[in-house]
């Protein structure tokens, strides 16, 4: 699959918040919490970095690639905002947030009507300079995957220890 | 969390056929066929495999420490048997079958009344030896968690050229 296509890629992020409910949703604070050592985050964290990504990256930048071309760098993003945001909230919460901006997110885009021709267009990165809309929206989707991928990968290793013997079978712990 | 605890483990196996049917279910083949690359599984073998997990491994394992003890191996575990046992058959099929052998496997458990006691219970692994229940059941855990981690590696994978410069930002296309 070289190439985004609008029919991939939509179906991949329409997903995203009911996954992570369905994973999430009640599970004790030992799964919830847990992290992979310091400076690591939880998949309680990484909801909230989903959350903040939704709502001040994608579709921000989607629209902010629309308007100026690759003339004005996208503002930058903070990656480490839930560590305020999330303060004081439950996962729940989060959850349902996510859920609600996602379908947000999800609107605006279709609304613009976009077309495979659209997807050349350029856009300035504050860091790495001239990139395509094509390459900012598989980036959501791969960062949506990447991230479903670190949370399973940080509940997972919490048994690296309790497995026994099982650890040299078990890549995700290595 | 060091150790297994019944209470935090069977929330997290009862949530995995959920997780993935929310994840794949009809997503395009496009995603559901997608592998890393030559003799590496798709999203569609790694259903099958978890489905033959349950069918020939977790709980026919259990049930073989309880008889046994460490007197008598574990019969061996086939881990590519779903490349016969999948062909012809629809992911929408294996969903359907996976939470209903999985829901069977965790009244199966239940119905044991299993105590933390039982934890240190010996059993015998063909290739490592003895092992403990304990360490049998948080594999099981970490092995449901290590396939939902490939399947959303192997997906964002596939847009590893797509993202273009931000490439180098997703730790997860590396």
């Amino acid at each position: 699959m070289p190439n985004f296509r609008f029919d991939d890629a939509v179906p991949v992020l329409e997903r995203t918040p009911a996954t992570l409910r369905t994973l999430l949703k009640d599970l004790p604070d030992s799964w919830i919490l847990a992290t992979e050592g310091p400076n690591t985050w939880s998949p309680f964290d990484v909801v909230g970095h989903l959350i903040h990504a939704d709502r001040a990256d994608w579709m921000p930048r989607v629209e902010h690639l629309l308007t100026h071309g690759d003339a004005v760098p996208f503002p930058p993003f903070d990656r480490e905002a839930m560590f305020t945001a999330s303060q004081g909230r439950s996962l729940s919460e989060l959850l349902d947030e996510f859920a609600q901006l996602r379908a947000d997110s999800l609107q605006r885009l279709a609304a613009l009507h976009l077309t495979p021709a659209d997807l050349s267009r350029p856009g300035r990165h504050p860091k790495f300079g001239v990139v395509t809309l094509g390459q900012l929206l598989s980036t959501w989707v791969a960062h949506d995957l990447g991230h479903l991928t670190q949370i399973s990968r940080v509940m997972a290793k919490q048994y690296t220890d309790a497995v026994g013997p099982w650890r040299e079978f078990l890549s995700v712990l290595k």
